[in-house]
């Protein structure tokens, strides 16, 4: 999916919301356990029941290899049955790889050729190589690791160095010069008119606003300020609205752009609203609720 | 496994060499291709040919997750067999894990309970609430990225803050704070006598060098100084010996501790070495010159 498609369906639907498929058979209502694959027969009826209202799906592959084959089968049929039936939404999966560049480039084999998702969240901490790999497929997306939504994140990405540059903001800033776009891949770096860093080689222009975005957790509030300094106009995947305590209106006062500029994902408070077998149409009227918050937003 | 374990079987077979069994079925020799599963049956192959000379071996997921159903079953398949014939050994999955707490928990269960493995690498970008999940295993390992052996290990680990203290320097001083031994989660930050950072409550010792290990890239040379500054006493498992152009006498002379302390790995240099249907036996013969150039070391 191209930035404009994502942009076009943000429009139409009114929408940013992402819904995280953290399918737990310990916390999905009784009835399902009876199916033949009880975590795809829950997913199934979670994206039925929300995909008026959502413009991405978020699989996190934790939920999906603690149950072995059987996992690795449900996730596979839950992304075959997103791009079967809701052509529009956008695929994340939420895997933080990331390793050494033979081997990340074995990863994205398998999430970009072999189960075609559209996005994959990357962890930063190996550099530049490990990072590129992911970069080489057209239309795929690569989502880094900045500025997580967790307590931890204090540990190690608000460090500053001796110039005073912060950890998450040195990830976001390096991270720009990575993009190669075909033949562009030793380009000049310069910025673009809106103070994004671009890449320059004989005239044509590679953003990595167009193969890159950002985990920002919706915790993080203000911060979302110094995010947009050093980022200004790549998508943001948000994290942490719901359940993990983000606000969604300082989450677009200070991260939205005008392009939008943001997916902003809940699991539990959808996925587990209710545990009957109502549970799909009550995670319907939570998907709704937040798109209406959203729409107001937009 | 117990540490000490670990040191008696370094110590009996006068070795530290662990085999990376990054399979791919483009790099297997071909005959292996007619098996029903020949990702198994070429590591069943290596792991018979090479377990007098190692005592670790270290699948990596990437080689498997890109096999789908059939990658995962054939890792199972691997960590079984070396269970079951060879007991010694210990086991690491190369997974380079992490994610907010719930989600590493889900990570822990399935590679420490339904898999079983020993070991477990975990990328620490996040953390330590993305990594203390890990920790609640007895006889469970977490093996933490530091100082990693690509490249790209220069874009952020060895960024200094403020006080000069580098990155990976932080992640190795940090981390040794987050064991938890059971009732001693609260407890006094203490160093004890060979300057390594233990935890004491009502007078318990807790060491996280029995719980944690770090990924310090064979690559790295001298650095492996200021690795034992920070970590003098913790287990190594060290990469980039052999096709990345590591140097063992290096690791040895600057890694090196009275209980050895090091987990070297070599991969591509022994299970591609050959690519006939002798493979086997010349990864044993690899595997063999390796060890002899340990027990030198030990």
């Amino acid at each position: 999916m191209t930035r404009q498609q994502l942009i076009d369906n943000i429009r139409r639907k009114q929408s940013f919301l992402c819904v995280g498929l953290d399918t737990d058979l310990r916390k999905v209502p009784a009835h399902l356990l009876n199916e033949d694959d009880p975590i795809f027969a829950f997913n199934r009826a979670i994206i039925d029941a929300t995909a008026p209202y959502t413009i991405a799906y978020k699989p996190n592959l934790a939920f999906y290899e603690c149950y072995g084959l059987k996992g690795w089968q449900a996730f596979e049929r839950t992304v075959s049955y997103i791009r079967e039936n809701y052509p529009d939404q956008f695929i994340i999966a939420d895997a933080k790889r990331g390793d050494i560049g033979n081997t990340s480039a074995m990863y994205a084999r398998c999430f970009f050729e072999d189960i075609d998702v559209d996005a994959l969240t990357v962890a930063p901490y190996m550099g530049e190589d490990s990072v590129t790999p992911f970069l080489q497929y057209p239309g795929k997306w690569v989502i880094l690791l900045a500025l997580t939504s967790n307590k931890g994140s204090h540990d190690f990405q608000l460090t500053e160095d001796a110039q005073g540059e912060r950890l998450f903001e040195k990830v976001l800033r390096k991270s720009q010069q990575w993009v190669e776009g075909g033949q562009s891949s030793n380009g000049e770096i310069v910025k673009s008119s809106n103070g994004e860093i671009v890449k320059s080689s004989n005239g044509e222009i590679v953003k990595s606003s167009n193969k890159m975005m950002y985990v920002v957790g919706a915790t993080q509030g203000e911060l979302f300020r110094d995010i947009r300094k050093v980022a200004p106009n790549h998508f943001l995947l948000v994290p942490g609205v719901g359940a993990q305590g983000g606000s969604l209106e300082d989450v677009c006062r200070w991260g939205m752009t005008p392009d939008c500029g943001l997916i902003v994902n809940s699991s539990r408070g959808i996925i587990y609203a209710d545990s009957t077998e109502r549970f799909a149409e009550v995670a319907a009227a939570k998907a709704r609720e937040l798109q209406q918050q959203m729409a107001l937003q937009l």
